[in-house]
């Protein structure tokens, strides 16, 4: 079965999970207008999947169930799958301009499933058959399961076991016959306040004395003592207010929150890991090179629908031709198209694992990231720079109807002969969305620190590099024969 | 006199005006809260000029009435006036991370000062002693006058008169006994709903068929047939909630607005320029070269909260001391230096105008002003890199108080031990204003397109350069003789 | 057959034709202490190939003749193969640490086997044929012929036809019965001096006035009227001096020359254009795509080679443990993969073409060269960072053997314990070699202006990419439903 | 008494000091074809000082003698001295396009006079006049002295006296009646082989153990003990080819060299430290901000030339109209004048020491010369751009009077009509100095590394930031009132 967009949609409306947005519970994520365009989000991923000339990129038949599926929820099998898999979130982000939630999830299944493997091998436990039992519910019942990663943290310099308040990092507090109690809280949970399943793993590489922090598991995001707290994002209000006229974007945005685990029952059938810390390590490292890679497709359809309202602005006021805005617009092109060229050859140099799941080139992805947590910056401001100050200058589009002052909001925000002023607005107000508003909190802050800060990847680029060998090469040339 | 702040918020909330927001004129923009941290803004100018710690850097006395005046008012008469203002900015700056809207009006001063001056000695008119009578009124009673320059252009590729609506540009629609009839718009008038006085001028050099175009004049704020349209910036919906937890910056807001003149009467004592189009161009680059200096003062300002804030949350959230922090918390602060010095470096070496104004070196205010469009985005980027991704995933500070979930919230929130969750997330809550928010339309979008877009320096740079002496040097060190 | 390294220095060596350096007409390319480094580099593309370990990746099976065949000859077949293409270029740029000069053969023969066939189709002509006869020949011979494009363009506001002297673009001068006469001349001709043969074609795209500059052909170097003047490159003097210890890279270099066309003979089955104007644009586009991706594969295995030097050196002098040496190091590999993903990723999404060869992804080779005039200058800035200011201050490693001084030398020039003076120099000597040096000229200028300016990489971005259906996507989002 | 250029070039002549050069002892420093280059850059600084147009920019009076004197020894009184600087150091790298290598001496001396003033008030010496005395002969024979700073270090992570090899930095070795032995060597000493005298000072900030390392002195450079090893630079080699034709500055170079020191003898009246080691850190700080400033004068006068010749060779090959190139000349002269800003704000904002000399801004000459190890690697990049690939493809330039070949390369070396073959290459072979050359050794290292790498400039800035103040104004804004 996949489900429709609108199956989807009721599916969340009608889970029974806590969440609370701006000191309130809600009823509804569906209906909350500041959690809506979440929801919207990632309906259009079920919306996308149903149509005929999105078969081959958006759906693929499950190695599982031998059914047809939702690519969000494959298991890549090759390199191919993996240059697919870029190619559908950069489609995603052109026509969300945001983040639409669904590949940490997926980069989340493609780990879980290749690391589970590896444990078993190692420790002779059973999680690889687990987390297929798990996936053939979610290939079954195209469920979206959201990724937890990220716990509190405490204090930076103290590792899990040595914080003052274990709770900060997420633990076993209590084992029962079948299965355990865990505790702690996980943050920034994209997708989590409209997901079907949380997928819980570690959030660093862990030591012997921190065993009790090394599990991963999944449960349903409507379980008991789960609670959802939404982060605020920048201009979220006026998704409130009466017009909605001032968003930018219409329809689509993403969403954080802070999921709180407060004694809550884990079953043993849903526990993927518990204690084996030696495989926190290479669980996290390489659930981040996938999602490193992801990064290098989702932000780089995003970067595209910028460059087409910069385009488009351009356009409208009439400095298209102008050869310093041509230049500046290539110069959009060029930065994202060198972003998305990172996450296709970090998908052609991939490899596959021992569970048959394949994994990108882990040097190119890190590398990817790293370009992705830089060069949006430079798009944005070059977007600002085409668009002109009027950028944070004008008044609501709403103005453009006022009965006093409309008429002269539409006579002088008209840019060339034949330009709506209303047209105009809507365009800005777009830039400003991804620049300055909700949009900018995915496309800039997200992407900065999304999948981990660049240091992070500094650190991996450096230990994944073989500088042993280029050495050699350099010895070599210059005549150090024996070293 | 010298206004107390309290006598500048009476003033202007008693100022007869009319001002939009969102589509409904208002009452007071001391009391709206979309305009109030805009007036507070200014008025803190009011304010520092009071401190005794401050009167040589924000008092001086004036060459007119020898009285002492806000320094904001001064024309200044030699390269260490030009210094002082740069230092009284970045302080500005300091105290209101935000744009305090009163540059503009003293960049506008000190250029009509000169400019008047010249057209009179080449037209034998008499606009620089009803400039300085108009100027002995701003000492005397403290008046803040706004710059109001931009037109809405139509059209880019036509010049004002090739319009098909001449209202794109600001006109003479009817010379009348004592004074003359205008009509048209100016746009992003900083500071304009909350100054007493407008000084108008042209926003490009026009030729002789623009002659009716070629007009600069002073009228107070309320003078009928003047209309105020409020600019929204990102995020200033949070304004008006109920708890204004997350503005982030508390108090201070700049604000821009469209200022529409409906058929406004100019009396002719107030009239500076009527026609002599041949000023136009030397009058705008005087303008723009004195306010792209002052970038490198006001930004830097700004800039120097961000950097404390930064500061701050790293020491908050443990990271202080990592290499990589350090070393982008000195970037932070070389990029902001290299702002000042251009500033300090085009004061420094300015020239005497004929007027007895000096005026800034305007190669080195270009230069100066084209960095402050590149190098706060980096640092804004900077920033959010040392902040950390919860910049955009926490909640509403408010949330620390809910009953349900305000444990969570102050639990998970804490940084390192000792921090207090409120602390940390109100920083963060100013990174995002600053970033983000607000803040962000100032510190980013305005630097970019305030006082010319980058393309305007890069213009101006290639003019002022002395090309043909340096291709000699380089003639001479290569022997190409005859050249 | 495939030569082996001495066989093709025999080969060259016994070239007839007509070489001047500095003045002097040389005797053999082989022995002339200019040319040599040169010859040697391409002699390793001869000599990798017969390595066991390099069969899959130097050798494969021709097309055409069905016989194994160095790979730098072969006609691309799929997207394996052009990632094998860059694979190959970056293990080359690490052997040699400079040009190796036989890309912009290889791509041009691609080239060539491409748009013949489609000049064929449209016009009835039998160029294609000619081609794989010549193709033939080279496979079977082993033979490299190198591109000869850029013509010495005289005034370039003027088109071919239009210069006052003719021969600024080569052209027909003369037909003949069984051919045609050629006159001109052809610049920066990459491994010209030591290439069995010459491929030419047009430089730019021309219009039927310019039919006559329409011409592509192959003919031997040492045909009579061909003269190749070689171009002299930064401290290529070192090459002449007694100890050569100063040269850097002990055993390889490029070279580019001058080749004059003076009224040369072109036989008829070797012309493979002749007036055919239309498709010089094709031509050159298809060109320039196939080597700009081929920069991300050479110039990245180079810049292995200095990383490798530069991680080295800070390991002679102590600093390798300093955070920010590591994080510059870092940053040069982080560059250097971003060019590599370039190249990897317009292969993957490349295209077959009519004739069965595999082409480029043109959006995305023009992507990657443009970082490529980019990231060298960055990575040489940093690795002069790491290397200290011994980089231009050192005395000739010569020095360390002088009776007098070569104690002080040996004494003062040691780095941490356990290094040798003379290591330590010959690395500097290398780094020197790769970013002030004739290596230099290939790392550096050669990425900027090979393969085509920046500019024309700008230019082909914004022509290549989609830019309407991005708009589309703009508009959707911010609800311009009608456009 | 000033000497003239003629006299500088004979009192150098004549100096009985020991100089090798590529393992040879020469004669004449004047003489040899390595060296006179460095020479005759000096002696500009004699002729420049002479002529009637520069009396007020190249001499001023000396506050010890009263007489005038050239100001490239001038101790420095006020904010107007030290700009003057800089303007005189930019006006002489205008004209030499190098190293004119008498900054450092300058800079030495007005550290020298600051500090030893502050050593005497402290430690109750006499330093203060023994420097003065020694002044008081510079001034009155118009000498030039080199200052020696960077010791051999050996092995980075040990200090002085923990080295295995105390020779490793310059140290007493011995203490006799009337002054001392000392022994050590001091790295890249510019101008050092021809100045008339050598001022020694520490090359860090030194604790109680490393006493004996703690000094400081002057010393005639023909002192007996003392050896020059000349340092080789990119391309130096073309100096002694015979036509000189292919040098690209055909009068001017800067020079390095290693300087030992073995067991030389100080007389006291010369030694201005002794054991202090608590001044060291002072004295290297301000030596170090002095001459951190100066960079941002000589190296911009240098950055002049470039893009002097960059425009030049845009005229001569037809394309100084395309936009593109404008706009990369304005972003040349933007970066250079960015960097002069910063010499001239440091200078402004200076302060005076306790001695009377002037010092610079320390921040800003940390945050000036930041940008100087940057900028001109951009500027560089550009002027490769704009020249073409030429560049680093032309023959020798004495090519173009070889009978056989000369009439090609005249003919195909032309650029837009009118143009020269001779002088299209004259100029290339200025920018291939100034990029890639012995020039670039000069305007690209050392920017880089002299007067203190990068990252001792990042170091500074964190320490002289007031980072405490401006967190202070972030907690004011956001509500945080009580830390």
């Amino acid at each position: 079965m996949m489900r429709s967009k609108d199956e989807y949609l009721d599916s969340v409306h009608s889970l029974d999970h806590l969440v609370f947005i701006q000191g309130q519970q809600i009823n509804s994520v569906v209906e909350n207008a500041f959690s809506r365009p979440s929801c919207m989000a990632m309906a259009e991923t079920f919306y996308q999947a149903q149509l005929d000339e999105n078969q081959d990129l958006f759906t693929c038949r499950s190695h599982i169930t031998g059914e047809r599926i939702n690519r969000f929820s494959h298991i890549q099998q090759n390199a191919d799958d993996l240059v697919k898999k870029i190619d559908m979130l950069r489609s995603m982000g052109r026509k969300t301009a945001c983040c639409f939630q669904r590949c940490a999830g997926l980069d989340c299944m493609n780990t879980m499933y290749a690391i589970t493997y590896d444990i078993d091998e190692k420790h002779g436990t059973n999680y690889h058959d687990r987390f297929k039992n798990f996936l053939r519910e979610v290939h079954e019942k195209d469920i979206v399961p959201a990724a937890c990663m990220t716990d509190a943290k405490g204090d930076r310099s103290l590792s899990p076991s040595q914080q003052e308040d274990r709770d900060q990092y997420l633990h076993i507090e209590k084992e029962e016959k079948d299965g355990i109690i865990v505790r702690g809280a996980k943050l920034h949970i994209t997708g989590g306040i409209n997901s079907h399943e949380l997928i819980v793993l570690p959030t660093r590489s862990l030591k012997e004395e921190d065993k009790d922090y090394a599990i991963a598991f999944a449960i349903p995001s409507d379980t008991k003592g789960v609670r959802f707290i939404y982060g605020r994002q920048p201009s979220d209000g006026r998704r409130q207010e009466d017009t909605r006229a001032d968003i930018g974007n219409l329809y689509f945005g993403g969403s954080e929150a802070l999921v709180v685990f407060e004694d809550v029952f884990v079953p043993e059938e849903r526990i993927f890991m518990k204690g084996e810390f030696d495989f926190t390590g290479p669980m996290i490292e390489l659930f981040a090179s996938h999602h490193r890679a992801s990064y290098g497709g989702c932000k780089v359809g995003v970067g595209d629908v910028l460059i087409g309202a910069t385009a488009a602005i351009a356009e409208f006021q009439g400095t298209e031709k102008a050869s310093h805005i041509q230049d500046k617009i290539a110069e959009m092109i060029h930065l994202n198209e060198t972003l998305y060229a990172g996450a296709i050859a970090s998908s052609v140099k991939g490899y596959p694992t021992q569970s048959g799941a394949y994994a990108v080139n882990r040097l190119l992805a890190n590398t990817c990231k790293l370009n992705v947590t830089r060069f949006p910056y430079e798009i944005c401001r070059l977007a600002q720079d085409v668009a002109g100050g009027l950028l944070v200058t004008m008044p609501s589009i709403a103005d453009l109807e006022n009965p006093e002052i409309g008429q002269y909001c539409r006579k002088y925000f008209t840019g060339k002969k034949g330009i709506e002023s209303n047209h105009r607005l809507r365009i800005l107000r777009l830039i400003e969305n991804m620049t300055l508003g909700s949009g900018a909190a995915a496309y800039l802050t997200e992407s900065l620190h999304g999948a981990g800060s660049p240091q992070a990847q500094k650190i991996m680029i450096t230990r994944l590099a073989d500088i042993e060998s280029v050495k050699k090469c350099a010895f070599s040339l210059c005549g150090i024969e024996d070293r």
